[in-house]
């Protein structure tokens, strides 16, 4: 766990804080303020006011989301699965503690149960408290919050299945580690109905690289179908960003059928996220 | 000008590069060696060996382009309006001091001309001797360097004309304030065959969306198609970069007939580079 002191610091008057993403590169953000800084049994929960980005949510030292950009991975890594799916009624969202994926996912009126087995109640109550931006401050009935270990979670048996299974998870440090091994995909794929499809975040291609090749290789051993799609997310470093579709079945998107309310995600977008860049298909042998 | 020993800072033995885009956000770069540092008559010249970009051209304090990156931005600005164009002759580039955009063009053997007017030529000289990844060591006959103001260039008759004209702009601070002007967009208009077209860099429509406004708004008064693309652009802040085509009569891009060696664009990328998210669409008042 980070030592918060060293990220927060106080410059001529002005606090400023610090994500040390790698060892050789540094992002600082002005803060006007802090807002909330707990520790949970998990992790150090901070959650920023900043001149830029607005309101921020910060794990461990790493910007998670803010109120200026969180919209635009939150949809991308909700509508695309969930558009690709053809009629998903039942979703489960492992980790997604700002609330995000859960309230983009609560607008599709034929979902009837989305199950968000989160690991830190804490992150959900701050997010819900101090990030509204992006929580929405979540209370759609359909939402069951389960504060559980999402890696124990889809080993337990239980006697329904899923549709669509988004896995938000932080970065592959710390409590989201397990998130990123083979054995929970298989877990993922035993939860999934047989036309079921996962989405997970693959991380940068830039920085990367070698994190979005392994999540494609191990999704490809077990799904017939993956599928790796692109968004920008300007609080991440590297700005591009990949996500990963593990499908049974499905895998064509349907642009046309898309008519929810959003900032980012629209018809073109759906179809032209798939167009992955020259470095990218070579990263993953495709073509 | 920028002090650059408020950039270039030593902390227990690390030499460290902080690039402040703006007042309230730092981005900081660990650096391996200062390969080159000179004043020019327009601005400051560095290039820096950076641990996580390598090699980086740097004006002003600004980062223009590095060896990891380079090719993205230079790859988007020139064969997106010269696939659009089908029958491009002669090309004229406004800036583009590091060269890669050049080196772009020249890949194209039905391009007879490709005039580079570029104000500072210590620019050019720094990115060919230091800056291979991304110039090439430009030397290809085709490709005429006039070191002269981009402005003033454009405003004088002469007995030509171009097919795609390609400003290649730094941010409208300093010596390239003046290619962001209605009138330079006019000149440039009359420097284009009746089909001719111009690309422009636009800016970030996360961080200056009013840049990316006030310059279609402006092209649309002088070209009958304007149109916006993106790419992600990981060394800039935001990520998300925005370009924007003004064309006297081509406006659909052709993606079959592109056939050249790249590491970013393809096909499948020139075709969804032109799908907007909602907020840019907004932005702009498409739809």
């Amino acid at each position: 766990m980070m030592k918060m002191e060293k990220c927060l610091q106080r410059e001529n008057d002005e606090l400023w804080f610090a994500e040390i993403d790698r060892n050789n590169l540094k992002i600082e953000y002005r803060i006007k303020e802090i807002i909330y800084s707990e520790t949970s049994p998990f992790q150090h929960i901070l959650v920023l006011d900043s001149y830029d980005f607005g309101p921020m949510l910060v794990l461990d030292g790493a910007v998670q989301t803010t109120a200026l950009d969180g919209y635009i991975y939150n949809e991308m890594i909700t509508h695309i699965p969930l558009n690709i799916h053809p009629n998903p009624r039942n979703v489960l969202i492992i980790g997604g503690g700002d609330c995000g994926a859960a309230r983009e996912a609560a607008k599709y009126p034929d979902i009837q149960r989305i199950d968000m087995v989160e690991i830190d109640e804490m992150v959900v109550k701050a997010s819900k408290n101090y990030l509204k931006e992006v929580s929405g401050d979540l209370s759609d009935p359909k939402v069951n919050f389960i504060f559980d270990d999402g890696a124990l979670y889809v080993k337990r048996k239980r006697d329904y299945l899923y549709d669509v299974i988004i896995v938000d998870s932080s970065d592959p440090v710390g409590p989201a580690a397990k998130l990123f091994e083979l054995e929970f995909y298989k877990d993922l794929y035993n939860n999934l109905h047989e036309d079921g499809l996962i989405v997970c975040q693959s991380e940068s291609p830039i920085f990367y690289p070698e994190m979005l090749v392994n999540m494609h290789r191990r999704l490809s051993t077990i799904f017939p179908v993956v599928k790796t799609y692109t968004a920008t997310i300007p609080t991440y470093p590297g700005g591009l960003w990949t996500f990963t579709i593990g499908s049974k079945k499905y895998q064509e998107p349907n642009p046309e059928a898309f008519d929810k309310e959003t900032r980012y995600v629209n018809k073109e977008i759906i179809k032209s996220c798939f167009s992955l860049p020259n470095f990218v298909k070579k990263l993953l042998n495709i073509e």
